[in-house]
């Protein structure tokens, strides 16, 4: 085998049946460690210190190199596949959504350490989000929650539109009770404050920086909580129930083949 | 085609198979944007921007010349329809629910704008979530959420009944732990306090501005909450579960048709 | 039709093959209404108001009298009933679950305030909560919460046993990272304390007054959220499960016959 | 029957067709004790008070001796099981899963205290974690967890997956939004400090240490709390569906028979 035959078998994962080969595996690590650094790249207790700054660029520079070889290889290698071959095949692979995420995910950083940039831009990292697209090739039915997206389609929006009005009316409600009326409070002066506290109840959030203080509006709202909480998750439980739905049908389609 | 044929098409949805027509999206988009104002329209760091007190009175000034535009039209085309033809048909549709609402949702702003009160009283706002009417007629299966509500009757009944004991007898017992003993908490020093505190924990809201110090409270707070958050959670559970029932029995009668 | 039976009909549901009589939903909202005032009683800012007082002791001595003239009537008019017949049956009766919370309801403070204590006491109070029990017996398909729980027995102790060991073990290890070493936290002083931001944090309750507040503290605690949301939830939806299935054969047996 | 038979049924679980032992049922009781002394152990409030410190020091001890007998006991009727029968039977025994956790449940402990270490030392205490394992074994259907956790296999890891994206990009935002632009909060000056708030929203924790405080922060934060709720449960709903259709077929299987 050819080492371009045997790279299109470690680098393509439509050329395997089933499971991940071990570079991509590789690939896909270094792409959580990517995401590690770029977490760590942000603290302030350790951008203070030389030996972590010089860390990151070491692992930057590594990792970049690593993604640009990537896509060179699977540049080559998508010749042996007939609909890419050729100039104009290679020009309909490099336009892919997967292959212009590949791009994204080093060539705007490499250009810009290439003028002397040093790769430290704000912008640039945050295209970094692009190599999620990388790991998500290799999520087994990761394309279940698209098909569960549409299959729920009407129902989802019913849904939301319910849970959106129940959001704003009880954020109207809790505008004149707390805010106009009552202890005039800060926090309920406008409706887009009270929508703020809204969605934070309504989601049983509740960080605790908004909340009424009359007994008005605690009758109030201890109603729309009750009442509210199976409403405002009622988009999820569709959601999630048409999920499981694609997926159990994908498992009988599988197995009546 | 006549003009009010034309726009018989385009305002009734009945008219239409299926899908919403481009004047009723029209429509709905200047709704979500007056919501969108109305909101902006409370808020104390815009109030006092008088190009934003421009803004405001422009655009409400054209919503509710739009408005009136339409429930003219809509009166006028109503006719087109042989239940609403002549003077008594058309009472007939200005007397159902949808049409009072769409009357609600301008005239009396329109009138006291006349009257030169400048729309500026705080209850015609609110007047103006009537215009969620005029949503809730596209968004499908809007109706079913009114036959799970009747499907699920009495096991919600009995949820919500569970519920709402549980919040009591928490809220007693609580109010005895950390009000009458304890350290004498002020904000459990009585039962209407104690259910304040009861609702955000069962709901799972926990704001934190109330919460048990004393070892005892803690005890049976937590036990309440780990036994409770199910039970408070039953009434969301019967109803979702009915309403996706009611759904999926559409979806096979339209099939079935 | 003789009073007593008239009484009868009115006053034992068994006797009607569905709904609720006028007496019996005045008496349910009579319990109710005291329910509301139970929680008002002990509020400081009414019990310092003389008229707020006042209100209290004439609503007391009102409910007082309901329960006092519907208890006799109950035991009068149970003799219709072949199994209550005679003396007898009367002890047969009164010694019924029902009848014993009905006496509860009423009797301890009847003979303390013919002793002058004034119904004051709160222990006494406490008793009012046996008037939960009047509703109870109204409450459509209330007895299939005790088969809900039957029916989940082993299913609902393994997804308890799971929960509680999950809260246990989550709390002996931010109890070593918080407590004994990191910031050496109050809150995380103890196990006991530990297990408190435990439950808060596992049932997503979430008051605020314990976090974790160093790196590894958080990173364990996240872990912990994510994962255990989940398992903490199993017991409540195992619950929910079962009532649902309860509900559903009970209706298809109603519809069988 | 021979004290060993009589023992062998009293302590083997297989030995009996369903139910639990009378000493199996002890024992279950003494770690349950054991985990509460554990925690009331580190409790400052009663480590101060000599009378509490001897009472731990008399309960471990009783403990210890306990379980000493219990493992002693165990090793000797293994060999009524023809595969533990002989010395390379019984090393079989003692390496199985239960004895190892068995022996780390007082084992340690006992060393140490022979040492003249008073058994005092933290690390030593996590160990009796181990006796856990005691009571797992007679949770009903609790081997059905593995096994729901190895049928939801790959949706597990899919929903993961995508909760764990969420968690992430939500966490990006909120971290230019409101850690590099906006206030400029402490709270939200690094990716990991941006997770702790993604984590603590998205599973609707909320403790309220961290949340955004501008207009554009509310906003984005708000709209990832509607969406995100149902998607960070997601793992949550994949594994509770898995774990009751284990337990369905489980119930079936059994019937079946």
């Amino acid at each position: 085998m050819s080492l371009k035959q045997s790279l299109y078998e470690q680098l393509v994962p439509e050329a395997r049946a089933s499971g991940i080969s071990r570079l991509n595996l590789f690939i896909v690590g270094v792409v959580l460690a990517s995401f590690l650094f770029l977490a760590l790249e942000t603290e302030p207790t350790l951008t203070g210190d030389p030996r972590w700054v010089q860390a990151f660029a070491v692992f930057n520079t590594g990792v970049l190199a690593i993604f640009t070889l990537e896509y060179a290889a699977r540049l080559w290698v998508a010749g042996l596949d007939p609909q890419y071959r050729g100039f104009g095949g290679r020009l309909n692979y490099m336009t892919r959504f997967y292959s212009v995420a590949d791009l994204l995910a080093f060539a705007p950083e490499l250009v810009v350490m290439a003028l002397g940039g040093g790769g430290s831009l704000l912008v640039l990292r945050v295209l970094r989000l692009a190599r999620l697209v990388k790991i998500a090739r290799f999520v087994p039915a990761f394309d279940a929650l698209g098909a569960a997206l549409r299959r729920s389609g009407s129902q989802l929006l019913t849904s939301l539109a319910v849970a959106l009005s129940l959001v704003y009316v009880s954020a109207v409600l809790l505008y004149f009770v707390e805010g106009v009326g009552g202890e005039h409070q800060e926090q309920f002066a406008s409706i887009p404050r009270a929508i703020w506290w809204a969605v934070a109840t309504l989601t049983t959030v509740g960080y605790g920086d908004v909340y009424p203080v009359t007994p008005l509006g605690r009758f109030f709202s201890a109603i729309i909580a009750i009442a509210g909480i199976g409403v405002v998750a009622l988009p999820a439980g569709v959601f999630a129930s048409a999920f499981s739905d694609e997926l159990r049908e994908r498992r009988e389609r599988g197995q009546g083949q």
